[in-house]
């Protein structure tokens, strides 16, 4: 089968709660990670609740990234989801979770999109 | 273990081509899907790529929606990721997987968030 796609889903603990209250910084470290992998960045939209916790999402022209935090509990469920091989999601998967300072990662990586024949990905923009 | 959320990685194949490359209408139906469940919409970030194809987001009080569309192949992935027990993400799965006369639809629920104790969720917002 072939896959357009790999998406992984982490489960971030152990973070540091200040970070993931911060939603700009939020937003920065989830915008460089998507940029540390390579990819091109077309949306990003975070949103800070009360009285805590941070929501957002960067789309890419490869798919998207979205975070949710609980300060309180220091973690964050991260999604990386990539199409192509061009990028390879582990490596923003990487780089955020070092970034969150976590002390704990558990993280599946699920294909997506299967097809019996080779099948190709979005490569261009508007 | 309890989960702080659900959420639904969607396969759906054999949708109608026209609506999966219309962005407006995808907005539309993503919004409406969320709605359906009961959420409470807080961002919402969409685009559409060239020649075709539309990836977007739909960020709620609970969590999140995305697709990424495939308008050649029929295919679009959609993600429902909730938190909470006030709504349920089937309800917005299947919405939607309606609203694309979608022929084919494999989808799988993962828990996220596991802890050994009861966890509180986000309830209020800015």
């Amino acid at each position: 089968m072939n896959a357009l796609g790999r998406h992984i889903l982490a489960e971030i603990y152990g973070c540091d709660p200040a970070i993931l209250d911060d939603s700009e910084l939020i937003k920065k470290i989830m915008v460089d990670s998507a940029l540390a992998a390579g990819a091109e960045i077309r949306e990003v939209a975070f949103h800070k609740f009360s009285p805590q916790g941070v929501s957002g999402v960067v789309v890419i022209s490869e798919s998207h990234l979205t975070i949710h935090t609980w300060p309180e509990l220091g973690y964050a469920a991260v999604d990386v989801f990539t199409c192509g091989d061009r990028i390879n999601p582990w490596d923003a998967c990487n780089y955020l979770t070092e970034k969150f300072k976590a002390k704990h990662i558990t993280a599946t990586e699920v294909k997506r999109g299967l097809f019996d024949q080779p099948v190709s990905v979005k490569v261009s923009n508007l």
